[in-house]
């Protein structure tokens, strides 16, 4: 990115938005009330729920929304644009409602993410940007919290910066890693602008820097004796890593009488190795001495090397998380779901597709998530039509919207609407929480769903129904324009 | 990212670059000259070559580098830092030297991408943002690449935005699927800030927001008779998208005498729907009307519609090209070659690995690409030491590094040093070349490499290879460090 100015977001928007926004502008459509939902149709890898996360940028750019002269100069360049609509840019700023659901929550395919009521023209030209702050950090919030949960406990960092798709994919994605369940960052500037707790200590650069390795573990340990992770694998782990290492631990840490300390490893075999250093960092005494792995590891290799009783208590995760490699999009759409005619009445609308899967859910909408009074647990998310109300104290048939035999009825439940107001005709409505408070009600939320829900491969398919209302609508709609 | 601010890239670095800096500062090493190389070691999606991209951004990035008031502030509630480093960072500028290969060029594993001759405190400082910028572009770059070629001359669109890994990713990716050969953007800052073309007409929105489809269509060709590109799946491509297009194309701009425009389709078998589309269009006399597709695409995808004969004159590629999809990683890596004594001798630094494919190549090293004189195709790269120089009036041996017994003598050959020098004692001395330039250099590049090269699966090996005199150096280092 330019570095050397401001960059303007409103401006990262597919060209067909403003193109749209010109034409609604140019035909009276530019204020007809519209209502777009944020959904996406697939779990990454193969996993049972993903976590929205990105919100709190989102709203910096709506905020933010303003067209600068030069933007219109050049817009105006393109030769496609009515002076009026430029004109209008030129005071543009977003008047609509958003509802979204917090950041750290779970979400299921098919439900509302986001919702935008607002003019045409607004909500057309907010589509890209939306879409791709909502994507980009559920997505990496949804890998790392599958990462995290491989680790059973044991803290997982994000180290992937260097091999992030971007310079925001680096500083929003440890961001997002961290709401997931990461316990710190690598990035620095992740935890001056978010507070993301960052650290690390050094690269097999500073052990090359000096005449022999045990000079390089001794001066670090002299200048950081409480911040000391001594990565052992420059030449060789077992013969000269780790021995140099305890030694430099004896000859600095223990005259202070500091017993806290560690190791890092960044190659080869960490089922054996761990299990060695473990044994002679004990006999040697350092059983306080922390062992951080972090070579090519995902949620996959971690279980795995827990599962061989290897000894590690903190993992270092880079480019498998930070790009999401195994499957590095969240396939989060924005599809219009209602307008609103000159007399204020919702009028549903749907997008057909011979693919059942991409048929849309129409209306404006409203989501319930149903706890079980007694566990706790999530049960369903119920999504109805936006002014029905779901009243918890009594019983709820449920059906599957895609096999309409099976059916369920819900008692001693707790329904608690899943989405949150955001902006209230452009206003900020909703006091942006913490971020670590986001990560904890991360942890909790996932808590919520059942172990089979959690499976990383065929985890069972938490249920997503639609109100018998809803779903009627849905029908009349797929009957006229199927 | 935070858009209410200027972002200060260079807190943009894993905190060990500050731990590791401040060390040296105390430690009297921050002045050592350092020599670091940027290189990679796996082509991604098992191609022949890449292509690399970034420079652009490294460059600013160089440029600005400064610690703000607020990042020293930062710093000093970490309680790692000595006042003495804090004071220095305060004045914190880049005064070493950058050798690069210039984006658009392509490049293979194993050979210097970027140098770095810094001061040691410096050069580890930049490491992050420079593997980011080189990684991230670098990626994108060789995947559209790919999807070009795959394309066969047809015009490829980058698409991704609402997909991309943050902002940057879409900002900065867009430019680099515009350097691999892409014929435009979706994002309209790109074309902003870059010049990237960007274009664009309707999403399945617009088509809904009427109260029918030929409406929809009809309307857009009156605003934009010039810039017509309908879609036209939104409900039935051949049963009524298709036909309503027409029935607008006749309607309006038949009588204004205008024969170009298009139709675009998102869904659908693309083989099927489309050589039926041009028959249709073709009936009706609408044979420039262009057809884009623009749905899961990436070079395998088109390269099997092209196979089974699909007519398609434009391919909008999203998803799989802004995030690499098939291989999200481009491994760019740091590592020191060489230090320089208090004497300015350069000493050559090796990293040793039980892995033989990731030990380094030590020292300070020019990379010359050889072209025969009679084809123009790149025959090898040859690596040496960097004040040996090839007279390629003279025959080369050839050896392959691996496989020492495996011998070439070149002749008639052209060898062309392949870095160039971009900062002088910290001044930008190279004239970054326009993007368009860019894109054609890279254009003419990849012609010059064989066919064999080029095939996307089981590509032949490119020789890089290195001279005698750097591999005994190597041979040594190993020897001692083995």
């Amino acid at each position: 990115m330019k570095t050397d100015e401001k960059l303007n977001m409103t401006m990262l928007c597919d060209f067909y938005e403003l193109t749209m926004g010109n034409g609604y502008f140019q035909n009276g459509l530019k204020d007809r009330i519209t209502y777009f939902d944020v959904f996406f149709r697939n779990v990454p890898d193969g996993g049972g729920f993903a976590i929205a996360a990105g919100l709190e940028q989102l709203v910096e750019y709506i905020q933010d929304l303003h067209f600068s002269e030069e933007d219109i100069q050049y817009l105006r360049g393109k030769n496609l644009f009515s002076e009026e609509f430029l004109e209008y840019l030129r005071h543009f700023h977003f008047t609509g409602d958003i509802y979204a659901v917090p950041e750290g929550t779970p979400i299921f395919p098919q439900e509302p993410i986001v919702t935008v009521r607002a003019p045409a023209i607004e909500a057309q030209l907010i589509e890209t940007f939306t879409l791709l702050a909502i994507n980009h950090q559920s997505l990496i919030a949804t890998k790392a919290n599958r990462i995290v949960r491989a680790a059973r406990g044991r803290t997982v960092l994000e180290f992937g910066s260097r091999r992030a798709q971007g310079a925001d994919g680096a500083v929003t994605g440890a961001r997002a890693a961290y709401i997931g369940g990461c316990g710190g960052t690598a990035c620095t500037i992740s935890d001056e602008l978010f507070g993301v707790p960052a650290g690390g200590t050094m690269a097999h650069a500073w052990v090359q820097m000096f005449d022999s390795q045990y000079e390089a573990f001794k001066t670090y340990c002299e200048i950081y004796p409480h911040n000391v992770v001594l990565l052992v694998d420059t030449y060789n782990t077992l013969k000269s890593g780790i021995p140099d290492a305890i030694r430099a631990f004896n000859d600095v840490l223990k005259p202070m009488g500091i017993t806290k300390c560690g190791i890092r490893l960044d190659s080869g075999d960490m089922a054996y190795l761990t299990r060695k250093a473990r044994q002679m960092l004990d006999e040697a005494g350092w059983t306080e001495c922390t062992i951080t792995v972090s070579n090519s590891l995902d949620e996959y290799l971690i279980q795995d090397l827990l599962l061989q009783d290897a000894k590690i208590d903190q993992f270092g995760v880079g480019e498998r998380m930070i790009t999401a490699r195994s499957e590095p999009v969240f396939g989060g759409v924005y599809k219009l779901a209602a307008i609103e005619d000159e007399q204020g009445n919702i009028i549903p609308k749907i997008k057909v597709s011979e693919n059942v899967g991409k048929i849309t859910n129409p209306h404006f909408k409203k989501t319930y998530r149903l706890f079980n009074r007694c566990t706790g647990k999530a049960i369903a998310d119920y999504i109805c039509v936006h002014d029905e109300v779901v009243d918890d104290t009594k019983p709820l048939l449920l059906f599957d919207p895609n096999a309409t035999w099976k059916k369920k009825t819900v008692m001693n439940y707790e329904a608690r609407p899943l989405q949150v107001q955001v902006f209230r005709k452009g206003e900020l409505v909703y006091d942006l929480p913490k971020l670590e408070d986001i990560r904890t009600y991360c942890a909790q939320q996932v808590d919520t769903l059942w172990e089979e829900v959690r499976r990383f491969d065929n985890p069972h398919t938490f249920y997503v129904d639609l109100s018998p209302r809803l779903f009627g609508i849905k029908q009349n709609l797929l009957q006229q324009n199927g």
